[in-house]
């Protein structure tokens, strides 16, 4: 059977990811549809709306046929980071090809991308250097530094962070000499980061979001933009739990980390570095909701995202020496239709690494960081419901869907 | 001019407490009563009632002239490391005397008791290894070894609790070989530990902080047995910071504590042995309240308080390298009348430690600890009131009470 791999969050799965869910059966010819899905903390640094599982649910109604999930050590992390991890489970996976989606549409840019990003890779480097030194932040010196190579007219524009993903997958492939073909979907209206809704039936998963925490009628406005079952999903999720998972909602945990730590302590954790320790202890006695929080720490010298994927480490307690980029080891299984069953059964014997059904199967420092921040995770649902979400963290087995779906 | 010293935590204060002070002027004829009062966490290993600030006001009011704080590093501890502590801040700040409450009120006994425990030291010490090695806790077996020893009809009753404070009181003063004269005060009514109401005006603070924490009237069913000043000031803070502080308003902290964490770095704080970290970690995947944690991870071989204090450690973070008892190096000057002013006037010039007024002004380790564990108290206030409890807690100068108080 033929795989193909995509890479997801599904921070709410919405029409748009059904597009290119079926789109991407229908241009690569697979048999079957691999996710592998951020965990419970995404890799832009914020908590999920609601838990992998839940999300695993509406990736498999969603049209998909097995979810993985990518470890925290590869989701939380910058895009170059995280689409190394996502490629290689994929690969470990067994998929002979990935899709994703895009604004351009067309693999042959992202090709001549790649090539010509090798080709100019030292002045690249050059120029990033000089750039970082002007004291603007990593992905803003990428920027200046890709405006400043020779112009090429087939080539996809790296200044925009909207290609910046395809762009690291593909060169995630080349560099670990994967043997993957690379498809990519033209995505259909909304812009990645649109915040307002205009399209009838497509908006960004961030207007989603941004409706969801809104004043008054919060289902009612994203209703039309979602799969029937994503919205069934999420109502159901505010019953069971309490309400939908926000940076808000761990921001007194946040707060109480940094107020009961110490610099020395501090520095341990990955990503904090150059003095921001003394910075984040220091605003944390004065900002009264996360939001706030980051507006008082925020300099030119890190992104939004950047900061908010160090608040995740702190919160989650990840170290330096854990987050040490190291190799996949395991195949986490969040969820598998009928298909994806058969698939599995067949493919497991090939597998060079274990498929996790259950945690009490599997241990290890890489897993450790899931358990971790899943427990964690935990602790943002209502504070009546947080042992049952704790539970449900680790007695769930993989979500099952049969065939009529 | 003569200082007699009190050792207390008014959790709240109440009328017993307001006769004791009375009964301590003019029993001991002191010109300034020295209140040394445990901060923001308690002996018992509970948060305060309400910050040290507006304990420390009730002293103030109830009749105590000046109220230094009880160092965390002592306050938070077993009987004889607090009275240690307590004994050693009156010392330095110049009382020629203490006088605590007890059943007895005769400081003839504690005396006796005093010279019966030096003479069987050796068979009170051997004895109690002898319980411990039958698995009862450490003041268990305490009690246990006391019984074990020859009648007298002279001493105090050490296997009573109310008895070991004062006893340890006179220790600490007998091993430091500080010249201070020692008094007791009967007490009126009330045992120290009584749940319930048993007289017109005088109960325990324990009955008391029931009320307060119970379904309905918490403020109507208090009002008989505390000056008129305390029942204003408890209302007030309710006003101010939300609510009341009790174990419950920390336990998502304690529980998120316990959930980011790993074996190795919670056997670095103080009193977390012996494998109880596991116990600890499990357990606070389970328990819904702080109530429920505590049932569940008691054992016959720690006393609930012991845990207790554990579990404030954790909270506060403090490790095992930092509450290595060492002396008393600052007095933290949280309260002073008009009287009290003039005595620390004349008496700063020849204190050998330095009277702390204002934070800014003075840094070590120890009172480190002092601040770390009030910046986590502040978090147990209500979610919007919380940045404002930090602030006070540190911009606040020492409570002045001036003559017509």
């Amino acid at each position: 059977m033929n795989a193909v791999g995509v890479i997801v969050e599904y921070n709410p799965f919405h029409n748009g990811h059904a597009y290119h869910v079926k789109k991407t059966r229908e241009e690569t010819g697979a048999d079957i549809v691999i996710a592998v899905m951020s965990g419970n903390f995404l890799q832009r640094g914020e908590p999920a709306l609601l838990s992998k599982w839940d999300r695993a649910e509406m990736a498999l109604k969603g049209g998909a046929d097995i979810v993985f999930e990518l470890p925290y050590q590869f989701a939380v992390q910058k895009a170059e980071t995280f689409a190394k991890g996502a490629v290689e489970i994929l690969y470990k996976a067994g998929c002979n090809s990935i899709c994703f989606g895009s604004e351009s549409g067309s693999i042959a840019d992202f090709q001549a991308t790649l090539r010509y990003m090798k080709k100019h890779n030292h002045l690249f480097q050059q120029q990033i250097k000089h750039h970082i030194e002007k004291g603007v932040s990593y992905p803003k010196a990428m920027s200046l530094a890709f405006q400043d190579l020779p112009a090429d007219e087939e080539i996809v524009d790296l200044s925009k962070p909207n290609n910046i993903l395809g762009f690291q997958y593909l060169k995630a492939i080349d560099n670990q000499g994967f043997n993957m073909q690379a498809y990519t979907i033209k995505r259909k209206n909304a812009d990645y980061h649109d915040e307002h809704f205009s399209s009838q039936t497509i908006a960004s998963a961030t207007s989603i979001r941004k409706a969801l925490f809104s004043e008054k009628n919060k289902m009612a406005q994203i209703k039309q933009y979602v799969p029937e079952h994503t919205f069934h999903l999420l109502n159901q999720y505010i019953k069971k739990f309490g309400k939908l998972h926000s940076w808000e909602n761990y921001w007194p945990y946040l707060r109480y980390k940094l107020l009961q730590t110490n610099q020395e302590e501090l520095k341990a954790v990955y990503e904090v570095e150059e003095g921001l320790e003394n910075r984040l202890i220091s605003f944390a006695l004065h900002a009264d909701s996360f939001k706030d929080f980051m507006e008082k720490i925020k300099t030119k010298r890190y992104t939004w995202t950047r900061l908010q994927r160090t608040c995740v480490h702190i919160l989650t307690n990840a170290k330096k020496y854990e987050m040490n980029q190291s190799k996949v080891s395991y195949l986490r299984l969040l969820g598998m239709t009928e298909k994806g069953r058969d698939y599995l059964n067949k493919f497991k014997h090939q597998s060079d690494i274990p498929i996790v059904s259950k945690l009490s199967s599997f241990y290890n420092n890489q897993i450790e960081l899931d358990i971790r921040s899943s427990r964690v995770y935990a602790l943002g649902a209502g504070l009546k419901f947080q042992t049952k979400l704790l539970q449900a963290e680790f007695n769930h087995p993989p979500i099952y869907l049969s065939q009529n779906k």
